[in-house]
């Protein structure tokens, strides 16, 4: 089996991208909702069709694009039509099918408005740079969280073919949702995050008394919440497509 | 006195940009060195003079200053020759004084030189896409600190403008320097930022043993020593070259 497909390879990258999404979320969530910048009404941008954040988006995807980013088999755009790489093609290792499973629509929707709408204080401050700039980082690392779904799917699938198969065969996707699905990873997966949450979102600060010293940045029942609602459901949406997709 | 430069304001938003710094270097060190990233010579772009790293540093300011990113007072482009915002000018607030301080290249120099050197093993894992973003986002809160220093150097220069004014008269730059140091609120610093990076940067397994869950993603020692080699002293340079170039 090629190494990026051993189930423990995987669950090592889906641990440490968790790291990588709390710190994203931790930083966004000193600014305040500042919904202006979702609309495309909110800031109009001259010769762009889109809010200030899907220009910020697309603008950073477009330079991305140019170092190959979106060759990689991880890696998601959340817009079409991007500039080809500037540098020469690599031979990447491709160990899953190619399919053209891209969920990150329902992502970036959901984490406007859902995620941000429990993460982020009401109102606006202002700080709609710095705050696009936090929502790029965190989309990413949600949409490459999630599409990682596809290695996971074709990992269980090679572990256990012959039952797949028949599943796919009669498309059965409940079926298939309910054999992908390990209840006690997930338990494990949540407790773990919210405990990175509590952790990563300390407030440290030396001159305060210790029971104040317990201020949070996030709340950690918040990060668990993203997780079991959105995150866990979400990539398992993208393993049964993926899985759908696969056929044979 | 203008909220911006209130001195404990100014603490504040430095102690939340501690945050950001430790977070960006995080996650840069889950990366190898990558040199070749870094020299113009290791992987060349198509009409494009520099590294790859300058190459998606600069890429990544063409965009933010589309959005006005560096009219801001306390933002500073690493490259010149940056176009001008799509947006119209903003009424900014510009509590300090216009100088052309910009020590970007310098930071640069340091940061590739010291701080990746120390942080990550040594080494290419191929990882350059993600390493050069990691990059960007470490660079951009470096320089955001260390020009912090302009604003630091403006509150104090107000609060005692006479004994200033006269060490700037004689060009006295150590005795600026002294004048601006505050070892106990250093020491503090240091302290704190070290406990904060132990924090951030601890490994959580649930499933570990008590003893083995204590391995960290940087070492907390490191960061400390980041801040008082060079974070500290960098940004009394920039106080002192502000204060000179301030005037009367």
């Amino acid at each position: 089996m090629h190494p990026n497909l051993k189930l423990e390879n995987i669950r090592n990258v889906l641990i440490r991208q968790e790291e990588t999404i709390i710190f994203a979320l931790v930083e966004r969530a000193q600014f305040k909702q500042n919904k202006i910048i979702y609309s495309s009404a909110g800031i109009p941008i001259p010769d762009f069709d889109g809010s200030f954040v899907d220009y910020i988006l697309r603008g950073t995807e477009v330079l991305h694009a140019t170092i190959r980013r979106y060759t990689s088999p991880d890696e998601h755009p959340f817009f079409k039509d991007l500039p080809d790489p500037v540098l020469p093609a690599e031979a990447y290792d491709y160990p899953i099918k190619k399919t053209d499973i891209n969920i990150n629509n329902h992502i970036k929707d959901i984490y406007i408005n859902k995620i941000l709408t429990a993460m982020c204080v009401a109102g606006d401050d202002g700080q709609y740079g710095s705050s696009a700039i936090c929502d790029v980082a965190a989309l990413q690392a949600l949409s490459k969280r999630i599409h990682y779904g596809k290695f996971v799917a074709e990992s269980k699938f090679l572990s256990d073919k012959e039952t797949y198969l028949s599943l796919i065969k009669a498309k059965d996707k409940a079926a298939i949702r309910e054999k992908i699905t390990n209840k006690n990873v997930e338990k494990r997966l949540i407790k773990r995050v919210a405990l990175k949450a509590a952790t990563y979102g300390k407030e440290i600060d030396l001159t305060a008394p210790e029971q104040e010293n317990q201020k949070q940045k996030i709340c950690p029942q918040l990060v668990a919440d993203i997780y079991e609602k959105w995150l866990i459901p979400l990539t398992k949406d993208v393993e049964v497509d993926y899985l759908m997709a696969r056929g044979c």
